[in-house]
């Protein structure tokens, strides 16, 4: 039975194939021949790249953003082994719904992959989840849809793939905390008073991940630990006070587990993002990496220290959000992504990020408090998606008022 | 079921009580109220200590030295319970063989344990083991008969303790290598040319462990280290060249277990024997320690360098035996045994160990390359424990030639 399961072909369909985690993605497999098929790719708008993912794995169908079909069908040619191509807002969603997907890797950047997540999910699929946002927005709903359905949710971030692997073989009653690990990001050492010269380009320079940008901008904030924090409550079911943080500059602890007994179990490894998606990909057997191993004696020194709450209080919104529940993360996922992008098109500063954020949790704090009245509709309970959106959509709109 | 598994205690017999081991293991007992049973204690000579015990612990049978249960039995006085009281060498045999036993701790100094432990295993007892010379002397007798006897093994070495938790949950087949690590002893940063001079109280002046008196001297030599590689080997079926060593001065990282995709798992924690006596106790529940949570904001770093094998050719000793095979192990930790012995007694001086262990190696090299051929009669294959007590002797007594 082993042999025969290890010598079938997973199918892997992975939306956000040509960003930094889809990029990886495909590392993974051509360093495991044989081994995948990838049955499905999907991006946005790098096409050009696309088409030469296309041409190297034969993938049966990928999915476009809105009026990109046609491009893309003149870049591959007039060759035979055209995919089927689809576009548009329900392309993903379709794509994730292939009967022979075995494993969708969800490596879209920010809440659109909501839907799609959720449509796997319902049909039973593994789902390896590097796109943060559907946790974030509905965890509670995506994790309880994903025990209804069977569907195992592999984390792929880095930090929660290490507390999975940490989990693994122990008791969960045993569980007493988990550590986050931070990088620090790149404003580990700027005084808070350096903070208003903060430019795009020194925010876009992380000290040891390669990543996108938003979440390049989001580990300067540190609002990426924020977001972490809230993922990991759902993906692990703890309580929020369960979840501590812990600076560790060199990024080579990925994430810790310490149990009732005192023992801490950790999970390390040179900073790649292949590390954890290979994991994914091959639980529960091991696969290559292609990744080198660590080498301690080289590195010398693994350094640790608690987060400035005074630099970073985005640390503290995970808290209030989670306190405040309903739409609360939703609605900060919202603000946040709109501010980043906003820093992105240097419309504001960096502290503008933090500040509005810190006005929206304010603000999320009334609400709770006077019980919801508002001249927004903010959903203080999540019953479906589309409330957890509406509240992201919420957040988004907090933000543009502030701005104009 | 589990609950009933919970509610009935477990029986539990120490040996080697009175040591720093059996206390430890005593304190565990103590943070765990109602979930053990101290069926059975033993030690050599500590009898006051043992008195102590017996009157908190009430044990049902314990066992001393030859010549010891008079002195013990009016230390009790006329209790009306005093335990059974039996002494000798075969008396921790019996005391292992008691049908009555769930877990034997072997806590015994040396290689007297290992006797008691094989008869445990015999019986399928699960055995903790912190007395790490039966696996050092007949790993392979040893490891086979666990198996052949349903025994489970559980090592309560910080070092293989780290690495059983490590392997939880994980396939065999994905493993790597193993790095123990190691704090490099009170001399890690004395200078060779110093060591000429180095004085008992030095030796015995451990950085981070509250030890025996010969473990300490063993980690002062590095032999401690030589010796954990060799039981590794064993414990966890490598090969020589999958076990590594790393000092690690602040012993927080107990060891580690590198997959081959590239992802090293360790276990962490304050330096506390009671962490790993308190897993080999509850497995496969983990239950209170009584140590406190490792905070690694306040400890700020952790540091890592390669053994310096001119400082300390001891740990190459260990690839050595297991090259040669047979009793070569045994004949080792014989010879390091009476050299400690020695030491301690300040009879010979701190080099003169490491002297005349590599003096022992070249012999046994020679012996090996000539087919055997010497006036000792040294087991060149284990095929029973006497054969791994003999070679044991073996390299006594060729210690004993040297420094006459």
């Amino acid at each position: 039975m082993k042999s025969e399961l290890s010598q079938s072909k997973k199918a892997i369909v992975i939306l956000g194939s040509t960003g930094s985690i889809g990029e990886s993605t495909l590392d993974v497999v051509r360093s495991n021949p044989g081994r995948f098929e990838v049955l499905g790719l999907s991006c946005n708008s790098n096409i050009e790249l696309l088409a030469n993912q296309i041409k190297e794995f034969s993938p049966q169908t990928v999915a476009v953003g809105k009026g990109r079909s046609e491009a893309l069908r003149s870049l591959l040619g007039r060759s035979s082994e055209q995919p089927e191509i689809i576009e548009g807002d329900l392309a993903a969603i379709q794509l994730a719904e292939n009967p022979r997907t075995s494993i969708l890797v969800a490596a879209m950047v920010g809440s659109v992959g909501i839907r799609p997540v959720m449509a796997a999910i319902e049909l039973g699929k593994t789902v390896a989840l590097a796109n943060k946002e559907p946790i974030v927005l509905a965890g509670c709903l995506i994790t309880q849809a994903a025990k209804k359905y069977n569907a195992p949710l592999l984390p792929v971030d880095s930090e929660h793939n290490a507390i999975f692997q940490s989990l693994q073989g122990s008791r969960r009653e045993d569980l007493k905390k988990i550590t986050l690990t931070a990088s620090g990001g790149p404003f580990r050492q700027t005084p808070l008073g350096d903070f208003p010269k903060i430019q795009l380009k020194d925010a876009l320079n992380h000290p040891n991940w390669e990543m996108g940008s938003k979440i390049t901008i989001d580990s300067a904030t540190m609002m990426n630990k924020c977001l972490e924090i809230i993922e990991a409550k759902w993906l692990f079911d703890l309580a929020p006070e369960q979840i501590e943080v812990l600076v560790h500059p060199q990024s080579v602890i990925h994430s810790m587990v310490t149990y009732n007994d005192a023992s801490t179990i950790c999970q390390m490894g040179v900073p790649d993002m292949k590390t954890p998606i290979a994991y994914c990909l091959g639980y529960p057997e091991r696969i290559r990496s292609g990744v080198e191993c660590m080498d301690l004696a080289k590195i010398r020194s693994l350094t640790f220290e608690k987060p400035d709450p005074k630099k970073f209080p985005t640390l503290g919104f995970a808290y209030d959000v989670l306190r405040i529940g309903g739409g609360a993360p939703a609605a900060l996922n919202g603000a946040n992504e709109r501010l980043v992008q906003l820093f992105l098109k240097e419309k504001i500063s960096f502290l503008t990020i933090i500040t509005l954020l810190q006005r929206l949790i304010d603000q999320l704090k009334s609400l709770h408090l006077d019980g919801g009245e508002t001249t927004f509709s903010f959903p203080t309970e999540l019953k479906k998606i589309e409330d957890s959106i509406q509240a992201d959509q919420w957040g988004r709109d907090f933000i543009d008022l502030q701005i104009i």
